[in-house]
């Protein structure tokens, strides 16, 4: 997947240009949610990384939030998330990404997760994952990464992103410690695992532009991604999603779900 | 309270100095929670804090998260919370805060909420509320904000920190729709809210140091806090905390606490 890194970042950078323009735009009244600054910006956001990507890889399908499904004929198929987030982003919370799969055969097997506000970047291929911070400190281009070991369940630190995920499920959260759960972790929080800051996810609801990207990102820091079932995720999973950074909590895990 | 501002920003620079060296430090094992980054931090703040305070105003109050309390022979006691979210900071997260306040016959006058690596904070008297941005960005230096008007609740943007907070008040915030919910708001939320990105915070379970800081921002911005009864937020309210942006939708959260 090494040749698709410098379409993947191209992508991410733009994307963070057409973000940063309308993160914290003041505005008065918003009669409905599609004259939402964060409406706007998703969209031209798609729509700037269709095009790009209608130029450069015009066999390739494209899965995208908000402009939809382009079937792939080349068997590749990039899943876009413009804003993951939406909620964050809304309140001026720099916890929001965009977020970027390149999938074959509805396998993901490139992922980007990149948080244009602070310039923090994660990009795995399920064999190793970097993070590159471009303004925040700044320091760290492309740098390697592992997720943390954790011996226990009781240690770990839990996090998701609403209690309201879990409508459809049922709150399996509930069978976790919740002293020691964060919550409004949005893709942020995957990027945090990769970083070794983060133990276990839990997470239902979500849509394959949602989950895509993360799955390389954790699997390339060694850690363990799933759906509730233990089975790998593809664009064709049923939206529940857990990882750990340690993989063998995992067994424990999967008892509580 | 003019006459503090340079005690309150000296207090926020030493805190957010030491928390700098903390944050996202890599760690293999704790083995209890006294030997956290977050614990060690939380503790050496709140000394230095101290230790200028007994320095400059030996005859203050203090009321600290960590080392407790020294009763006040100037009728002013300082509030301190050296690292408000502490579950934010331990997961990497840049939502925490160091709060500062100053109270005056336990009612709060002066508020700080600084999150020290993003640079952003925010001070409050109750009369205006500025905004500084000293990183992300760096264009901002003790700029006036306001909240936001907010003509519905229906329209609003509502924060909070957990669901676990409401277990002894009950699920008021399941009165409101979740669907316009976040969480993991952290006292960040409150900075947001100074800056008309938030609309409606609902939290519980909180201690005087977790919110006589928020008292002066929120009022300074132009926004209504208090308990959940409306009654004004002094060192010894009951740890509810309802604040909006709009004052005038108060009347209408009111009725659904």
């Amino acid at each position: 997947m090494d040749e698709f890194l410098p379409l993947a970042k191209r992508l991410a950078d733009e994307a963070g240009e057409i973000a940063r323009q309308y993160f914290r735009t003041p505005f008065e009244v918003i009669s409905k949610d599609d004259d939402s600054p964060v409406t706007i910006a998703d969209r031209e956001i798609e729509a700037r990384m269709r095009e790009i990507l209608e130029d450069e890889r015009p066999q390739d399908g494209i899965h995208g939030e908000e402009h939809g499904i382009k079937k792939s004929e080349s068997g590749l198929t990039w899943v876009l998330d413009p804003i993951d987030g939406t909620k964050s982003f809304v309140i001026g919370r720099a916890t929001f990404g965009t977020l970027i799969a390149l999938c074959e055969d509805n396998a993901p097997k490139l992922g980007v997760i990149d948080q244009p506000i602070l310039g923090e970047r994660w990009i795995g291929d399920g064999q190793k994952t970097t993070y590159s911070n471009f303004h925040l400190g700044g320091e760290f281009i492309d740098r390697p990464v592992k997720t943390a070991k954790c011996s226990s369940i009781d240690l770990a630190r839990i996090g998701s992103t609403t209690p309201a995920m879990f409508e459809d499920v049922g709150p399996v959260y509930k069978n976790f410690n919740e002293n020691r759960f964060f919550w409004g972790g949005d893709c942020y929080q995957y990027g945090l695992m990769a970083l070794g800051f983060v133990d276990i996810i839990l997470e239902a609801s979500m849509a394959p532009y949602d989950y895509c990207a993360l799955v390389p990102v954790i699997e390339g820091a060694g850690g363990h991604i799933s759906d509730f079932k233990g089975q790998p995720l593809t664009i064709d999973s049923d939206g529940t999603v857990v990882a750990c950074g340690d993989p063998s909590l995992w067994p424990a895990i999967a008892e509580k779900l």
